[in-house]
């Protein structure tokens, strides 16, 4: 696929290249260097539309990254946009927040049962270092229990890179593995009478590793430990927030935390995080100091209430369920008929793809690099993200692309044989 | 002046703060709860152009705050604007960055003489945070000195509030006092071979105590010990960054740090952090993982590179310099007619007042009171900032409500005694 490749010398996107290798420790940092995925997909973007990003040198992919979660309605859905550039055209970071402060705490607090209040962040990090603190200042206590592997975000207290990171930044930390009630009592047994904090992810989405989603057993042990001992249970929303419960993930398994973090998806690509809570943790929230510059900035806002309207009206969750479904059978429907097994896991909406007998991963990245040079845009490592432009139309013309691509993966395997 | 403040009972800012009240822990949360400015001040906002800013009851201000630094060519500026458009019409958050980071980077390099490269981030706090775990990573050493008083960001190893905060979050924390060369010599000894940074303010401008400006022996201090213990030097440009001098605020003493942090004023009200360091730092960078949902987003950066250059060929903290010069002697003199003794410290660009005779603060208070109900909008505890936007007619013109609130001051005194 090297001559549709991005990565072809006097593509824009190497030039680009070329010059963030000098001046970009890397060439490029976090998630989204292209190192993190395979050879030939492209670094940099030029926009995107609906269920469709385009490169710098203008190819267009079927898009099913979502731009890593925030895009759940399509790029630049037309009354995201309009709610958003009409804060914009006034004015958006001011003296103070906006009306949209107000309107948005006030839809959150219907949408989520648990919540009693909310207040609004940048990062996904902020969203969960603030419920850690919450926690720990509403229960006067220090140990915060969080799954092994789990994400929770890329600062020193959770990070998955330990360079720079001190002993003392996790010390208060002790581990559980997901779904597994007897390592979430040790935990607890450990924590004693110093148990401040359940940290809980909707679901288990560690990188390159099959996601579970929570059992409704695991879930209502974590909040029995949190009402027989004070401490909060809080729900890492932040990835998986909107996309399979407007209530909360975890509604899906009848269990409410006391604390939540939501991100990515809140405001259909615009900068927002979020915290909820329950009145429990109101003082708490009252008293701790959190800020930054450009939390009240209004345009977000208005694009996140805009956002969950329409995820209402239009039963987004469910709709994105149902084209996660088309999408997960329809590839491994395709993987089989040429040979391939393939496993998607976790829900549709968010799933991970994992070839059988693939133990070096080569497979995967190879089907990704076929899929691509066909217009469709995967992840081989991570999970991936449907959003409401994913129409039955759209998912269909990726799948066409996609056996194609298998095809391919077939021709090749059979010639290196 | 209640009767022109806008929380009487039926203003839109009433009803917001009722609204808010039952959703927003304490009505609002951080820096811009109305709770931290005097009252009668506004909450909510509608809008900015320029040097004004809009209330959500239609007010308008001559605003001294600039939505508490981020705003430096004024409101709105058109250029910008136009910039973050282009690119918010093509996408703003996708799947990978767009080429501005590449832009923005090369722009910050070749402005800031330390820089070798730059990343970049939402929050001042993720910037800060990122220049330590960077020091750390870059020297395999953990203490690291920050001056006693100083804000660095809302996360626990800096935050004001030790409310969730627990003793391992700043143990590796050593205190010297901003400017005072022995006591920064004596944190130095104290953190022995185990010393990764020394982290400082452009200048001090901790919270209602009166600012300073870096000395020059305290910075080459500074500079000397992290050059003999291979150290980072660590300058926080958060707020002043672009305000004092574009090649970063600590080239107006002539020295240079190994690491810097920049937010606020980088993309004239967009959401954005940067982080810039030396290649001795570079390797640090290229490993460890920093990263969030919207930092890659395109329009913010798109309009930090035309805020970057418009500051350069406006000669910006020029200006800047010169419009604070002209509205902190004003002010001055304005106090000295009507009988009241008022300082302003720190640079003029960003300027902190203080009343003489004023133990209580609340002649600075009913001041800012005064003032705002005369159509400008001061702060009587944070420093102030000025703007492009700042001209002298605008400046002459807050100089004569100023005036004239001085002498309703001075009205009430004579009544109150």
């Amino acid at each position: 696929m090297t001559d549709a490749s991005p990565d072809l010398p006097n593509s824009l996107d190497a030039q680009l290249r070329r010059r963030a290798a000098s001046v970009i420790p890397g060439g490029m940092w976090g998630h989204m260097r292209a190192a993190a995925v395979p050879e030939g997909y492209p670094q940099f973007f030029a926009g995107g539309e609906g269920a469709r990003v385009r490169d710098v040198d203008g190819r267009d992919y079927i898009d099913f990254m979502c731009s890593w979660g925030p895009i759940i309605l399509g790029h630049r859905h037309p009354e995201v946009e309009a709610a958003a550039r009409e804060q914009l055209d006034r004015g958006d970071c001011l003296d103070g927040p906006t009306e949209h402060a107000v309107r948005l705490a006030e839809k959150m607090v219907a949408l989520i049962p648990h919540a009693d209040w909310a207040l609004f962040q940048k990062n996904g990090s902020d969203a969960m270092t603030t419920c850690v603190t919450l926690a720990r200042a509403g229960t006067a206590r220090r140990k915060v229990l969080v799954a092994k592997g789990a994400y929770h975000g890329a600062v020193p207290w959770c990070s998955p890179s330990v360079l720079g990171v001190t002993a003392e930044d996790r010390a208060h930390l002790i581990y559980y593995t997901y779904n597994d009630v007897e390592s979430l009592d040790a935990a607890v047994a450990e924590a004693g009478d110093d148990l401040a904090a359940i940290v809980a992810s909707a679901f288990k989405h560690d990188l390159a590793i099959r996601q579970q989603l929570p059992d409704a057993a695991f879930a209502r042990a974590a909040r029995a430990h949190c009402d027989r001992t004070g401490a909060a249970l809080v729900l890492d929303d932040v990835r998986a927030g909107f996309r399979l419960n407007l209530g909360g993930s975890w509604e899906n398994v009848g269990i409410r935390p006391d604390l939540a973090g939501y991100s990515k998806a809140i405001a259909n690509g615009y900068p927002l995080s979020a915290v909820t809570g329950n009145d429990r943790f109101r003082p708490a929230a009252e008293q701790v100091f959190v800020t930054g510059s450009f939390w009240y900035s209004g345009a977000p806002m208005a694009a996140a209430v805009k956002t969950l309207e329409i995820l209402e009206r239009e039963d987004g969750p469910a709709r994105l369920a149902a084209a996660g479904e088309r999408f997960c059978t329809g590839l491994t429907e395709a993987a089989a008929r040429h040979g391939f097994e393939v496993t998607m896991s976790g829900p549709p909406a968010i799933p991970l793809m994992h070839f059988a007998d693939d133990p070096d991963a080569k497979l995967g990245e190879a089907f990704c690099q076929q899929a691509l040079a066909r217009g469709v845009y995967l992840h081989n490592k991570h999970n991936m993200f449907l959003s409401l432009a994913h129409t039955d139309a759209v998912v269909d013309e990726a799948l066409s692309a996609i056996d194609d691509a298998f095809a391919a993966l077939a021709r090749d395997r059979s010639a290196d044989a």
